[in-house]
């Protein structure tokens, strides 16, 4: 649906975002650099990895040992200039913004090429997005951000599923229409962070006589 | 071996089931409405998609948006009258427990349906069963209460697919004798409840010197 | 590439040696025996379903229901001896440090039997490797062993699996080169153990001008 090479490379990108997420994560937890490399890994490539096995598509990374380079440059990011990032709060959840923005994208697509319904495509699309993140939390035992109350973090990624899931009914899927459903996406994401917008909680609260 | 309409009656009944339960461990978390959706549709779904995968089969919900159905239900059942279902307590444990009885029959018919050994089938009959459970628990930071040693929970489940694979094995497996085993496996979780049932430790007490 | 029973024997004794792994922690958390048969059955088989998934095949244990025996075995062991293994708590770490030895070199070899490249071969061997214990922690609750800082854990199997990729690359893959790359990581996991080798943080500490 995107050119082959095109595809590649905002996986790639998307990848780096969300590895360099992990390997933060090691460095806040002082783990050792082999764990932060696994987290990392598992940051980046296991949403696609999911997404790749319930498609029943052999997960990119073990076709293309490519995939592993962004890994460890993310790795080699946070060992280098460590004591600089957490300065920048700020700019590491713009990473993660970038890294949900591509994946969501690139999933819902990738789920759309294997003939998987377009509503499930959308799920996939999700899954591919906030799966790496959600493995990361709960391997490393963290509150996963995707359940923190704080802002809305999954919401921006159905958006950016939807809307391409929809650009692809309608014949207008092209890399420029799917780079902007990224770029919608990350923009709904750094503005829920910027102005903290909450979704409902998962109960209306009631008056205990209601 | 079921017919299909009623694999599918089966299979959504115990989805809704599941889901209330993650739906509600995301109230009580106070987690909002999106984390409360994914929680209800990885309980509610979860340990189907784990069986799908390991038999290579593509997962239901993925060809079916319609399991996607019983998950909305499920948390707008929560959404709307979450107040009230905390005073019911045991409504809620025996909502798990149906559940437990359907998925563990459904699951190992869908194994035996796609050429698993028998005893295997038992295994992934029990991991549909516990296993949407199993992820919730361990996503939202929860002992798993696969765990617990209040009362056994896995153990009904293992007799219940147990005796749809020897059914099965006699010829007499049909919608009238699955449900029986369905509703021995909602039997044997509910007294387990009632009467605090346990398994035995995983080590034989012995004396220091014994 | 090794032959069938030989393979299959490997197989068994790692199963074996990572499931007492899974009913010690059990036991060690107070769990009752169906919770150790479970946490035993997800260590001891966790890592090679995960790498089976991936790899397309259908997980060993769900067509050989023989891989369940050493579960059971290793779940007997430590209901009966249990209070004797904690004395031990080295020769615990060396049943692991065999599990790990064992899987890292067929995992690696299973890999490459599907035809993955070699590169993507070591890190499903790595998979193999550590996959089932990690999943056994994250379950359990526990930090995950992998992440301890205490001595390295991963690097031993990332040998281990390296070296029987490269043997398969230059055609000297045999029994006994493959059980030479099994003792080779048994051995630098055991020396990691007895000197606390430790690998970098995942950060270069630098001066706060630096």
């Amino acid at each position: 649906m995107f050119p082959e090479r095109t595809q590649l490379v905002l996986d790639l990108v998307g990848v780096f975002f969300f590895a360099v997420t992990g390997a933060l994560l090691a460095a806040r937890k002082g783990f050792d650099i082999v764990a932060s490399t696994l987290l990392a890994g598992l940051t980046g490539l296991g949403g696609g990895v999911v997404r790749d096995v319930i498609i029943n598509v052999r997960p990119a990374v073990f076709e293309h040992p490519v995939y592993l380079v962004p890994v460890v440059l993310g790795v080699a990011v946070v060992y280098l200039y460590y004591p600089h990032v957490p300065r920048f709060r700020r700019t590491l959840l713009l990473v993660d913004a970038a890294g949900l923005g591509l994946f969501c994208v690139t999933g819902t697509v990738k789920a759309l090429a294997a003939d998987v319904p377009a509503v499930s495509a959308v799920l996939l699309g999700v899954t591919s997005a906030v799966g790496g993140g959600l493995l990361r939390d709960v391997v490393a035992r963290e509150v996963p951000s995707l359940f923190r109350y704080d802002d809305i973090y999954a919401l921006p990624a159905v958006v950016g599923a939807t809307v391409t899931a929809l650009l692809w009914r309608l014949d207008a899927l092209s890399v420029w229409t799917g780079v902007g459903a990224s770029v919608l996406t990350f923009a709904l994401r750094a503005l829920a962070v910027r102005y903290g917008w909450r979704a409902p909680l998962a109960y209306r609260r009631q008056p205990p006589d209601g």
